[in-house]
C-alpha cells in the first residue's frame, strides 16, 4: 500500500537537497532566507513526489529526475508566494505569508527569483539537450497557462452570474496544468514521450477535481490555515458558489453575492456561516463532492489506458488528491 | 552618424511585430490588454535595438535575432511593471502604472506572465538547439542576478551608512547584466561566442555608468515622469546620496537621512529641493557625472579590444546611454 506520509518521509530529503543547490543557505538577506522561510512553513512536497514516483514507475532507476522534480516544487511555491499577495492572504500554513514577514517589495521579488530558479534547476539536469528543451518548453507553456488561469480567477470574482464552464476552464488553467507537468517531465526524462497525451488527459481530469476538493476543504477544515471560509471572504467564484447561485432564490442570490463581493477584511465569520448554510440548503457541497468523484472516476478510466506499471501510483494519487482531509 | 530616433523608427516596427506573436491583441481581458497598455506607454526599445544592431554589425543579415531581441524588451518591461509595485510608483511614463490601472493582483500576474513569454520568444527562435540553450541559459542567469540586485537595492534603503561599493555591486547586478545580455545574445546567434567575455566587460562598465546617469536625471528632468526627485522620496541610496553622506557634516547627514527615510508620500517637494541643495553644496552631482564619464572612458577602452565592426555602434551606445538627456 502506498502511503503519502511514507513517500514524503522517503523523498523529502532528496528533494530538499536538490533545492539547496540553487538556494544557498547563507545567501542574500531577504532573498534566499525568505525562500527557506517559506519552504520551512511546511507543504507535503506532493508535486515533486508525483514526478519522482512516476519516473520510478516508468523504470527510472537513477536520480536524473531530481532537478526537474525540485523545479516543480519551486514553481508551486513561487506561485503560492505571489498568490498570497494577490489574494491579500496574510497567513500561509499558520505562519505569516512571505510578503507579511519580509514586506511587499521583497515578497514580489522573492517570487520572481524563484520563477527563474525553476529554469536553473532544469538546466542543471543530467539529461541531453533535447530533453532539457522539452522540459523547459513544457514548464514555460505550463506557467503561461497558469498565469492565464490566475487572470480568469481574478476576473471571475467580478462576475455576478458565473457559470460552471467558466469555473472549470479557470481551474484547468490555474491548477491542472502545473500538476500535470510533474508527470509529463517524468515521461520526458524516462524517454516515454508517447504516453504524454494520456498523462495530460489524466491531469486535466484529476486537476479540476483536486481544486473542487480544495474548495470544499476551505469550508470544512480551512486550507492550511486555521481560518474557515477564506475563499468566501475573497469572493472566489468556487464551484459551490456557482452551483448555489444557480439553485437559490433571487433574494438568496442577492445576499450571497453581497457577502462574496465584500472586501475580505469586511466579511464576518457569521457571514461565512450564512454562506455555508446556503450552500448546505441547496446541496452545493454534495454537488461538488459528486462532481469531484465523477471526475476522479473519469481519471481512473484514463489510468487504465496508460501502461500498467503506472496504474498503482496514479490510482493512489487520484484517490489521495480528491479524498484528502487537509 | 548613428541616431537613436532613426534607429527606433527603423526597428520598432519589427520588434513590435515579434512581440505581437506572443501577446494576442484580442487575448484575455486584464492580461494581454494590460501588456499592450504598458508597452503603449512608450519606451525607446533601447535593449532590442542594441541587440539587433550588435547582431547586424557582427554580419547578421537575417531576422534570426528578432525573437531574442523582443525577449530583451519583454524582460525590461516586466521588470518595470513589478518594480513600480515594489517602489510604490503610481506613474510610469506619465500614465498610471499597470498596477494602478488594473489593480495589484493583475499587476503582479501580468509581470509573471511576461516573464514566461521571454522564454516562449526565445524558444520560437529559428536557431539550432545549442544556441537556444545558450540564449536561455544567459537569460536565466541574467534574471537571477537582476533579482539579486533588486534585493540589494531594497536592503540598501535601510542602510544609514551605505558605501559606494555597495551601490556599484547593486547596480551591476540590477542594471548592468540585463543590458549586457542583449549583446551577448547577439553574439550567440551570430556565432561569435569568443567575444562574449569582452562584451560582458563592456556591459559591466557601461551598465553602472548608465545607472549613475539615471540617478542624475532623476534630480534634473525626472525619469520618464513629470516628478523630480522620485529616488529621494523612495529613499534610494543613489551614488549622489552616498557621496554626500561621506562629505557632509553630522548634522546634514542626519537631516538627509531623515528625509530619505520618510515614506515617499510623506516627503515634500521642498524636502527634495533641500536634498538637492545638499548634493550641490558637496559636489555630489559633479562627482557622479565624473564617475559616469570615467566608467564610460573605460568602456570605450574595452570597445577598442573588440572586433572593429562593433566599434561604431558600441561607441555610439556608450555615449548615448551616459549623455542622454531623458
Amino acid at each position: 500500500m502506498i502511503d503519502i506520509s511514507k513517500l514524503t518521509a522517503q523523498k523529502a530529503h532528496m528533494i530538499d537537497r536538490e533545492i539547496e543547490k540553487v538556494f544557498p543557505k547563507n545567501g542574500l538577506k531577504n532573498l534566499d532566507d525568505a525562500v527557506w522561510y517559506h519552504l520551512g512553513t511546511g507543504g507535503k512536497r506532493l508535486r515533486p513526489i508525483l514526478s519522482i514516483v512516476t519516473y520510478e514507475a516508468l523504470g527510472g532507476k537513477d536520480q536524473k529526475i531530481l532537478p526537474f522534480a525540485a523545479s516543480c516544487e519551486i514553481l508551486h511555491n513561487w506561485l503560492l508566494i505571489h498568490d498570497d499577495i494577490e489574494d491579500g492572504d496574510e497567513v500561509r500554513r499558520d505562519k505569516p505569508a512571505v510578503w507579511k514577514k519580509y514586506g511587499l517589495a521583497h515578497g514580489i521579488n522573492v517570487g520572481d527569483y524563484m520563477a527563474q530558479k525553476v529554469f536553473e534547476l532544469i538546466l542543471s539536469s543530467d539529461v541531453d539537450n533535447e530533453k532539457k528543451f522539452h522540459l523547459i518548453d513544457s514548464m514555460v507553456k505550463t506557467s503561461i497557462r497558469t498565469a492565464e488561469g490566475q487572470t480568469m480567477d481574478i476576473n471571475l470574482r467580478e462576475n455576478n452570474s458565473p457559470e460552471e464552464k467558466d469555473y472549470l476552464d479557470m481551474v484547468t488553467d490555474k491548477t491542472a496544468h502545473y500538476l500535470t507537468v510533474c508527470m509529463v517531465g517524468a515521461a520526458v526524462v524516462a524517454e516515454r514521450e508517447e504516453i504524454i497525451p494520456k498523462l495530460i488527459k489524466f491531469g486535466s481530469e484529476i486537476g479540476p477535481a483536486f481544486q473542487i476538493a480544495d474548495d470544499i476543504l476551505d469550508l470544512t477544515v480551512g486550507k492550511g490555515r486555521k481560518e474557515i471560509g477564506r475563499d468566501v471572504k475573497e469572493g472566489k467564484r468556487s464551484i459551490l458558489a456557482i452551483h448555489c447561485l444557480g439553485k437559490c432564490s433571487d433574494g438568496e442570490a442577492e445576499k450571497l453575492l453581497k457577502i462574496l463581493n465584500k472586501l475580505p477584511e469586511d466579511t464576518t465569520d457569521e457571514e461565512v456561516s450564512e454562506v455555508k448554510r446556503l450552500f448546505e440548503k441547496h446541496g452545493s457541497i454534495d454537488y461538488a463532492r459528486e462532481k469531484a468523484e465523477k471526475m476522479k472516476q473519469e481519471a481512473l478510466e484514463t489510468v487504465k489506458t496508460l501502461p500498467e506499471e503506472l496504474h498503482e501510483i496514479l490510482e493512489f494519487f487520484a484517490d489521495y488528491l480528491i479524498s484528502r482531509k487537509r
